[in-house]
C-alpha cells in the first residue's frame, strides 16, 4: 500500500510504499478513492497537536471499497461503496465521548494512504449522490458541524445562526446544513471574497470581522441571532457574547484564536446565555448526518482537489487558509 | 406606612413615614410580615448596582397578608396568607426575562416597608409549613437556586452537584433542593465553620476553596460532578472548568468574584462542557419552586433576625459575609 508519511516534526511528507494491512476480528480494509484535508492534520506536520507519535499516516477523512474483511463481519460488505466515520471509540453516552475516543489518522494509520484499516461499525453506505471526492470531504467536518448545530446548538427551523470563519470545513458544513433546515444564515470571515462565496450559497449576510463595528452592524441590520457557531474563540468572543440574543446558545467547537480575552460572566448569567462546547460526534450523530445530508441531496463545498503525489501542494494550500470548503486528495484512478 | 429609605449612597439607612400605598387596576397591597435581604439590597446601600435611583425603598423578599386590592382584582385575595415573587414583568418567555423585567425594590418601591404594593400575579399563597419568617427568606434566592439547579442545570436525582459558596442565600436553598430531590451534594467555602454547617445539614462533603489543592482533592474523593452551581466566578472559575465531568454543566448566577481570569475553550470543547447563564426566574419556576418546597416541607435556612428598628445591624451582618442562610426582618407584631 501506498501512504503518505511524516516521519517526524517539520519534515517534507514522503510516500512510502509499506506492508498491506491485515483485518482483525471486526475490522474491514477500505481501499480508498478519495481522502480530505482537517486543520488536524495540518497542525500535526506542525507539532501543534497533543501526543504526536512518529512515524504517522495522517489523514481522517476518507471514502472507498470495502476490498477485505476480518473474522465476523457480514461478507456482504465485501465490495460496498463506503464513507468513514473517524471516530474511534466514543462509547455509549451520547453527551460525551469515552476516555478511550480517538481521531482516525496518529496515532492510529490514517487514510491518506491507499488503503486503511477501521472497525466495521465506522463504515456506512455512501449516500449515492455523492462523487467520491465529494464523500471524502464529508465526514469529520461534517460530524462536527452537525453536532455542534444540531445536538448541542438545538438548531431550529426559522432560527437565525451566525456561523464564524466561513470557508472552514465545519464553519461552511454548518452553513449547508442550517440552510437545508430554514435557518437564516448569518457569517464572518476576515476575507470579503469568503463572504461574497458565502452569499452566494445562500447565506443572508456576510460580516468582515477585521472591521470595527461590524458586530453593531449585524445587530441593526438582522438583530441578535439566537444562535452562534464558533470555531475560533480568542478577543472576537467577546463580541459573540454581545451579540447573541438572551437565552441565546454560542456553540464552540474549536479555539483558533486561542482563549478569550475575558468572558463577561455578568452578561452570561443576566442574558441566560449557553455556552456549550462540542467536538466530533457519535456513531449516531454520524447517521443522523448522513440522512440529513441525503433527504436534502446535500453536497460538501470543495474548494480543490490533488492527487495524492501532490500531496505536499495540498497542505501548502491549507497553510494559507485561502480555502473555501474542503481539500481532497484522489487516488490515482 | 413605615419604610426603610435609602436618601443617597453611604447615607445612613432611615425609618420614615411615608404616604399609604393606592392598588391601582389588577394590583394588590401586602401588609408585610416579614421581609428578607439580599446582596443586591446591600450592593445598592454601597452604590454597586446598576441604575440606582434615590430615594429608594429596598427588599425584594417579602410575606404578609393582602390588605387592599386594585380594581380587576378577585375579592377573595384579601386576607390572603402570601409570599412574593419579587421578579416583575417576566414575559411570556421561559428562557428568558423580557426587557422590561424588573426586581421588586429598586427602582420600585420595596418590602423593607410595613406594606408593598406588587402585581396581583405576583403574589402566591404561603406554604402552610412555613412560618412568617420562613415565608419571607424564601422568594428571591428560592427562586434564584431553583432555576439555576432544576432549569438550566437540568439537576437529576443520583447525579452529584457542587454548590460553591455555601452560607450564601442561593448556594444554601440550592443545596437544600439538591439534596430534597435525592442528590449528593459537594460545598465549598472559605469558611471551615460553614462547611461543618453544610455537613450537618446533609452536604457529603467540604471543601475549603482557600486551601491550594482542594480541588485534586475533591476529584479524587468524589470524582467529578456532572453539575456545578456557581455564583462567584473570578479567578476559582478554572478549577471548576478542570472539576467538571465530560459532558457536565457549570450554572452561574453571580459573578462575586469577577470575570474568570482565563476560560480555556479548548476545555470546553473536549469535554463537551455546558456554561449555562441563569438570573431569578420565570412565575412559572416560581410556581414549581413553592411546589418543591411544599411537597417536601422543606425550610429555609435562616441566619438571624432582626426587628425592622435594627435595619442598619441586619446590613451589617450581611456586609462582614459571615451568614449561613438567609438573614429576616420582622415586622412588629
Amino acid at each position: 500500500m501506498k501512504s503518505v508519511v511524516l516521519t517526524k516534526q517539520d519534515s517534507p511528507l514522503k510516500i512510502e510504499d509499506r506492508d498491506s494491512l491485515e483485518p482483525s476480528e471486526g475490522q474491514v480494509i477500505v481501499s480508498l478513492k478519495a481522502s480530505a484535508l482537517n486543520r488536524r492534520d495540518y497542525w500535526i506536520t506542525q507539532g501543534l497537536y497533543p501526543g504526536i507519535q512518529y512515524p504517522a499516516v495522517l489523514g481522517s477523512d476518507g471514502a472507498g471499497v470495502v476490498s477485505r474483511i476480518g473474522a465476523n463481519v457480514d461478507e456482504s460488505m465485501i465490495g460496498l461503496d463506503v464513507l468513514i466515520n473517524p471516530g474511534l471509540n466514543w462509547g455509549n453516552n451520547q453527551s460525551y465521548q469515552s476516555s478511550d475516543f480517538q481521531i482516525l489518522g496518529m496515532p492510529g494509520l490514517g487514510t491518506l494512504a491507499s488503503e486503511v484499516l477501521v472497525p466495521a461499525e465506522n463504515v456506512c453506505p455512501k449516500p449515492e449522490h455523492l462523487s467520491w471526492s465529494e464523500a471524502a470531504a464529508l465526514p469529520l467536518a461534517g460530524l462536527t458541524a452537525f453536532r455542534a448545530l444540531m445536538k448541542q446548538g438545538l438548531a431550529k427551523t426559522g432560527d437565525t445562526v451566525l456561523i464564524t470563519g466561513i470557508g472552514g470545513g465545519v464553519a461552511t458544513f454548518a452553513m449547508t446544513f442550517a440552510l437545508a433546515i430554514g435557518m437564516k444564515v448569518l457569517v464572518t470571515s476576515s476575507s470579503d471574497e469568503k463572504l461574497s462565496k458565502a452569499r452566494s450559497l445562500g447565506a443572508a449576510a456576510g460580516y468582515n470581522y477585521g472591521t470595527d463595528d461590524w458586530g453593531k452592524q449585524l445587530k441593526s441590520e438582522h438583530g441578535m441571532p439566537n444562535l452562534i457557531v464558533d470555531g475560533a474563540g480568542g478577543a472576537g468572543y467577546g463580541v459573540l457574547l454581545n451579540l447573541a440574543s438572551p437565552g441565546g446558545t454560542i456553540v464552540s467547537y474549536g479555539s483558533t484564536a486561542g482563549a478569550p480575552g475575558k468572558v463577561d460572566l455578568f452578561k452570561v448569567f443576566w442574558k441566560q446565555l449557553r455556552l456549550i462546547g462540542s467536538t466530533m460526534g457519535s456513531a449516531n450523530d454520524f447517521d443522523e448526518m448522513l440522512d440529513l445530508v441525503s433527504r436534502h441531496n446535500l453536497r460538501p463545498v470543495i474548494d480543490c482537489q490533488f492527487e495524492m503525489e501532490n500531496i505536499t501542494d495540498a497542505f501548502e494550500q491549507m497553510a494559507e487558509s485561502r480555502q473555501f470548503g474542503k481539500i481532497v486528495v484522489n487516488q490515482p484512478v
